[in-house]
């Protein structure tokens, strides 16, 4: 249970008086997460979701708000920020930065098919292509930095293999030179469980994107490939991925310069995800039951993208 | 049918390329509507409304497509206008300024409740508590100055009875001093046309901002009423008036100030109904099919108005 700050219906409902939202109906904490305290909150104006940030830098928080509303408002099915009576999107609930945005309806899927694959690419493209004239700017928290700061606190922790492989992995990246790829805000998080999709097989939500930072776009699609396109011993499917990078293609075609860089990507998004879980298992949170994500499924991933070299699937 | 400006399918795939909204998957022109050419648009990413302007003043249209997003990212359940991939609202198609917005679910009533009036009371409040903090502004269009430039034009058309009542109506409003009353964005055409509801009741859309504007706050709730709480002969339920009232009061609690104006301001809610639908009746728009709206029905209101005097609902 990912509620770390109980709210009662008296505490919202006064909150609810700095919005236009008319009066609240019902409200209940959300399991998921575990970054944030959620709430679903039901007013007399509709479905939405409270959310009060308990690790994010109140400093960063404009950032993903703005990012939200501006993809919010080019037609992308994010959450949208609610404004407060003072036009601001945060404000403060039981003393932690809080806000309200929209709810999506849908539900995420577990086995994607290869048309839900050509949703989630062509809708990554427009994400990516609406996100250039975003204002905002934030680094990817996940990128080249965050990686050489958080591998000497991992590696004392791992077996001689998995601590070669980090090391070698670290240099390989190193020295794969990016300058070339065309860069914008990113999702960098894109996993089956942050999206929504209707029973028509609609994308209906695309959500948490508190990672998002500005970095490669064909990272993002790397990091998405690897989840929505994985077989189960860590593999890709060629029919799934060709699909999402020829939907994605066909919104914003990728470069020749992409395309050279593609096996390279494919590894960075697999050590980044390999990394942060095992950093996530250095420093549980108090007083958390979640079930930590194994590190060694990304460990499998970065080995195959590793053995595949370049004959990987691409657009066919 | 009201597609002043036919569209073909080729045409909007083109000009969808402007935006971030997926391919196109059907259209089709709406037939409502006597002021723009609207098309529904289905994407792959949702359902959405394309207008293009036939009458509005370019230069004003800011100010309503600003309005409507001002509005959305308060929760007020408007049309949100999709940005472009230059992040401007307006785009120009087929030679009319032209804008998608969402679409939104539900009907229209057309036989209200109390129950029904109660939600478009508090569903108002809501809408001018947001409006505050709207920075465009706008005079209401159909304000007092543009009743007096529209009455000369209206008069020869009309019986000694009927100019006799408008040109006493004109004297008594010129009158009726306001400048105590609270000001802001009205909506200024809430009638139930312009407001969709779900099957359990709760509001979905409010529709057809494109005659708001700077005025009283309560001559919104004056145009509201006339229509949402009126009996056949013409005057006032008191069940659904006192539910609309309370429910809008419960939002923004009225002053002493208001409930003296009421009387004048339900007239004056009248009058310019009355007078705009006299000059409708002046100026068919060419090759327009549309069935005009009765003047009488708004004279006949009037009437009642005046009869009432003070004895009118109020906040039981």
């Amino acid at each position: 249970m990912s509620v770390f700050t109980p709210i009662t219906p008296d505490q919202l409902t006064a909150w609810l008086r700095q919005y236009s939202l008319g009066s609240l109906v019902s409200m209940a904490g959300i399991a998921e997460g575990v970054e944030n305290t959620n709430y679903f909150v039901t007013t007399t104006h509709g479905r939405y979701v409270l959310t009060l940030f308990e690790r994010i830098a109140a400093v960063e928080l404009p950032f993903y708000l703005n990012l939200l509303a501006h993809l919010a408002r080019h037609g992308i099915p994010c959450p949208a920020p609610i404004a407060r009576l003072d036009n601001d999107y945060l404000g403060t609930l039981a003393g932690k930065p809080a806000v309200v945005v929209t709810r999506l309806d849908g539900a995420c899927v577990e086995t994607p098919t290869v048309g839900h694959c050509t949703a989630v690419g062509a809708m990554l493209a427009d994400l990516h292509i609406a996100g250039q004239s975003y204002g905002g700017h934030l680094a990817n928290p996940r990128g080249a930095r965050w990686w050489r700061e958080t591998a000497p606190r991992v590696l004392p922790g791992l077996d001689a293999d998995a601590a070669a492989l980090l090391r070698e992995e670290l240099r390989f990246q190193g020295r794969n030179g990016l300058n070339d790829l065309p860069r914008g805000v990113i999702h960098a998080d894109l996993f089956r469980d942050n999206v929504l999709f209707t029973d028509d097989g609609r994308i209906s939500g695309i959500l948490d994107f508190y990672f998002a930072g500005a970095d490669h776009l064909l990272l993002d699609v790397a990091i998405t490939v690897n989840d929505w396109c994985v077989l189960p011993d860590g593999g890709l499917d060629p029919a799934r991925t060709q699909a999402l990078l020829a939907a994605y293609h066909a919104t914003r075609p990728l470069t020749v310069a992409e395309h050279a860089a593609w096996p390279g990507l494919l590894r960075a998004a697999a050590l980044r995800f390999w990394l942060s879980r095992l950093a996530d298992g250095l420093a549980p949170r108090p007083g958390e039951i979640v079930k930590r994500k194994d590190p060694d499924e990304f460990r499998a991933i970065l080995l195959h993208r590793i053995d595949a070299g370049t004959d990987l699937p691409w657009i066919a």
